[in-house]
């Protein structure tokens, strides 16, 4: 039997107090492990996308989450949103150095998820012969 | 200007159909990078813990979302669950094998967001000179 310990894991391994309900960890953790979010850093990894190209490259998002995500992502400074003064109106999005750095960290989670998830929601093998 | 490119950023990251919606890497980028998946994987790095220190160490999960997280958790093979047969019932969560692929890859991450999060919420200096 494992030995109990009464201690928080997560604060020993975070100490001071990060990663509890309300602290600002928690709420970036958030965002950028959001639905969404995750795959509109990716996506924008080392390329400017305009916003039709990113609702495209991000399939299955919707107008409303797309434009709650990259305003999230902009007042965090993750990423950068230009509009072009011109018409019809041009705006495009790309990583600030910040985001950079965020998508550097999940880019290797979505390489993993990307070899492993046919093999983790495969049904198991079974010993059981063949019907014939 | 940037240059306007008609593919898809995503799906040149990650070829072959790979993070559309009905697609099982994006199942499982859901699962592992879900609001409370992460703080129970991480929290789970290293140590075997109670049901009771779980939840503690996730500060704010509910007992409902604990639940659910770890069922999910426990059939993609991330988290392995040990019942004892003792009375009172004793039961206990670790990582298996995969698992520990997963956290080391998540482990990075929140690493940065703990170094960063306050930075990124702090309200912007303003070159306003202060109320006297």
């Amino acid at each position: 039997m494992a030995v109990s310990i009464e201690v928080s894991a997560l604060s020993e391994l975070f100490p001071g107090g990060l990663f509890t309900s309300a602290c600002p960890s928690r709420v970036i953790l958030d965002h950028v492990t959001s639905k969404w979010g995750v795959l509109v850093l990716v996506s924008l990894k080392g390329r400017t996308l305009r916003w039709g190209e990113l609702r495209r490259s991000v399939e299955g998002v919707s107008e409303k989450m797309l434009a709650q995500t990259l305003k999230t992502f902009e007042r965090d400074g993750l990423v950068a949103r230009m509009a072009l003064p011109v018409i019809p109106p041009h705006v495009e999005y790309s990583l600030t150095a910040r985001g950079d750095e965020v998508v550097a960290l999940l880019h290797p989670l979505l390489t993993w998820v990307a070899a492993n998830a046919e093999a983790i929601l495969a049904p198991a093998p079974t010993c059981a012969p063949e019907p014939t």
